[in-house]
């Protein structure tokens, strides 16, 4: 999820109003018409979840350069050939490795309480033994911000923000600082280790929420943890006895070397203009304890499923639908990075893209960052998506999801289609992350708006106003 | 929970229909205002959250004979004395002592998969290196005892039953079964080892609910777990391919000795009859993975807190008010069986009672298997339980809860208290038996039906018809 200041685009909208001139990017009638039925056929469609389940059953978890990457990898090869994609390849990315052996805490002192947490991402590990100390609480980033580092000192930090649910998953941004942010200023100030309430919305499982923490420098990091949010409420209630509250943090996790994965990326190549590319897709990587299903088995699945459709249609569309399936977005976008910088003299003929990475849960909103003469393509593609209950929001921009959202930055025209994500942050990054939480109607709904708006982008008369840089004004970022 | 036929007793009831005859059993009208009084005051006592706080922060987890069985009784004699109870002491219970050290699995072929699961009281381990072995699945207890042992021997049998949610959580009858009885049936039939599928209603959540199984003779047990239900629909979807599926299963604990508990016992001395008690209570004794909050933290605490509000006023009750805190229910009633017995010459003196063992849902419904000279006083209870939501159905007869149900089996008259157990089984015996899963509203409002019933019990005009063997008509039985 990404954040823009969206006054810029405000404004260029209101030069943009109005009925489409003749240089204006449009989306032939024939065009709508199709993706109109493709919308249709997606909805009756099982392909999007028979791939997650085939990803989710017979290859599993998927962390980043662990024992389950290469054999993803190669489910994603073999899925795109039987799915009859016209070419199917892999770009490689390289990223630190990192490894989770075993993680295990508990509180100590004033009352022993066994406590279910696990490591974060880059975590270290605690020495052998483990690390006992006792433990300094905070209620926010601020003030932990505001703490004299004397108080911190050889202390175990905790934070226990609760992060908060809502359709848009916004309280991910505080939720997700907390545990991206928190470790780093802990360390700075001289804390021994670092324990966040878990940044997730349900308040009464006993599971932890993994990701990945900030620290650049490894020889500055600290053991840092999530508990559940149960754990983080007996945490709190042993501190409100106001006695020292001592906790014990097993650990072993750490970078341990260097590791080579790659995008794997399947085509249907363009019957008029094939290096012109529609960009979709998600990540393949997925945290450890679950399978993957939601984050983000779910984006390579709706992605694949749409350009399927659009691959079973009589004739290829004019330019390519690619769809990609990334590396290693969870420990710090390295595939989208790699990605993009590969690709980043092309981005003209990256037409228009998003990947899809907040679950299963409908989509409901659309938006854009185009140049003002595809406004009104936007709004036909919108118009498609409207039988969906997705709306269209003409003042918002559209970032091009996790991933591909570093190709927008690089100036590709993108879209964001915002998934409900009411139950998403219940499950994120835990052990709960699998199958059953997907509900397949929810997952083709997704399908028919890929497959429309991609089907669209493909046929367009005109482009989307991709260039070198194109949206840097709408906060679009390298 | 039990069941009961119900037949006899309502043949009973026919004979008892009417307006009291002198010599039945009545509450008199000044104990009748003060149960009322007690009742109000409990709906704003905090009395019984504190007490379930302090014990599952202080003391948490209560695995019979485990490390914390000495500090639980420890904490509960305390506990007792702090409210102020007349009279506080411990009687023995001996029991066979089992030990859970680690547990671990996962589905080794076609597709490697790790497995959620916990071992199953009295289940022993696996050899060194774990259990491998193939699976053979039953969707019910009923096909499994109908396959042929040929099928099943070596194999590790797998029950997939789904365990449905209500208001009176009746169909624990069947999970628990399949729990229970299950194990037994595969190893009769030369099973390696027993998996099912969680007895739980959580059908989304990654943590496996635990329970004791039905081994009598240890020399016949064979290693058993439960499934989360999630991880139960994983291991059906690989069998869903139709190829072989194995499992590997790693137990260690098992049975390694005996123990010897006890229960902790406090009363409010009577007045008038001290001899003669009104029994309540709930049992002391947890499963490990939780901090025994619904199960049953809130049976002791309910209890607890409807006694000190009868100690709390301004004379002592003419009987005895008498709160048990059992031990070790969870592996098969040790504590109440030992109870029983030490006490069944004394069933006359057994007023009335029950205990309270289904969490911490709002009480909805009353009844009770008493001398029909007594119901008419029954009714007077009743009718002070009507304005806290508790309805009063004659027709069913009263068991005494799981502990004292054993005093119930002996003569003793007794209530059954009907909680709202909608959300019990989402939680019940797993990691998520925590603080944060009770309502204090609905807690105090079981209080206030036990101080109200309790109170007007002890001041009664006549007895319930407590006496040896009294009640094997409606289904009680040793
Ligand atoms: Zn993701
Ligand atoms: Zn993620
Ligand atoms: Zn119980
Ligand atoms: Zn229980």
């Amino acid at each position: 999820m990404r954040h823009h200041a969206s006054t810029l685009l405000a404004a260029s909208l209101l030069l943009a109003a109005g009925a489409a001139s003749a240089a204006d990017t449009t989306i032939p009638a024939s065009a709508v018409k199709t993706a109109e039925q493709l919308r249709d056929r997606a909805l009756n469609d099982g392909t999007a979840y028979a791939v997650l389940q085939s990803l989710t059953t017979e290859v599993g978890p998927r962390l980043a350069g662990g024992s389950n990457d290469q054999p993803g990898r190669d489910w994603a090869v073999a899925k795109f050939k039987a799915l009859g994609f016209d070419k199917v390849y892999t770009e490689p990315a390289t990223y630190p490795l990192w490894v989770r052996r075993h993680e295990s805490g508990s509180i100590v002192a004033p009352f022993p309480q066994h406590l279910v947490l696990t490591a974060l991402g880059y975590s270290p590990g605690t020495p052998k033994g483990g690390l006992t100390a006792q433990v300094i609480a905070f209620d926010s980033i601020a003030a932990l911000k505001a703490a004299d580092p004397a108080t911190i000192k050889g202390k175990i930090v905790y934070v226990g923000y609760r992060m908060q649910r809502s359709q848009d998953g916004h309280d991910y941004g505080m939720g997700s600082m907390v545990r991206v942010a928190g470790p780093v200023i802990a360390a700075s100030k001289g804390a021994a280790g670092y324990l966040l309430r878990s940044a997730g919305t349900d308040a009464h499982e006993r599971i932890a929420h993994t990701g990945v923490t900030g620290f650049r420098d490894p020889s500055k990091a600290i053991p840092a943890a999530a508990l559940s949010n149960p754990d983080a409420d007996q945490l709190e209630r042993e501190l409100a006895y106001g006695k020292p509250v001592s906790v014990q943090l097993d650990l072993d996790c750490g970078i341990v070397g260097e590791y080579t994965g790659a995008n794997v990326i399947g085509e249907i190549t363009g019957s008029k203009h094939p290096e012109q590319v529609v960009a979709i897709g998600g990540h393949l990587d997925s945290w450890d304890p679950g399978t993957g299903a939601i984050d983000d088995g779910a984006g390579v699945a709706i992605s694949m499923a749409a350009a399927k459709l659009i691959h079973d249609l009589p004739q290829r569309p004019d330019r390519t639908i690619r769809v990609i399936a990334f590396a290693n977005e969870e420990m710090g976008l390295w595939g989208a990075r790699a990605y993009a910088d590969r690709h980043a003299k092309e981005v003209t003929d990256f037409m228009l893209g998003t990947d899809s990475d907040l679950g299963a849960g409908k989509v409901y909103r659309i938006s854009a960052s185009v140049k003002p003469g595809a406004r009104h393509a936007i709004e036909q593609i919108a118009d498609v998506l409207k039988p969906l209950g997705v709306a269209y929001d003409p003042r918002r921009p559209g970032g091009g999801g996790s991933d591909l959202g570093a190709m927008h930055a690089k100036g590709m025209a993108a879209l964001t289609l915002d998934q409900d994500a009411t139950h998403y942050f219940d499950w994120h990054h835990t052990s709960n992350d699998t199958l059953d939480k997907v509900d397949p109607k929810e997952l083709a709904q997704n399908v028919a708006a890929y497959a429309a708006w991609s089907y669209m982008a493909a046929q367009a008369d005109g482009d989307f106003g991709s260039a070198p840089g194109a949206f840097a004004g709408d906060g679009a970022e390298e």
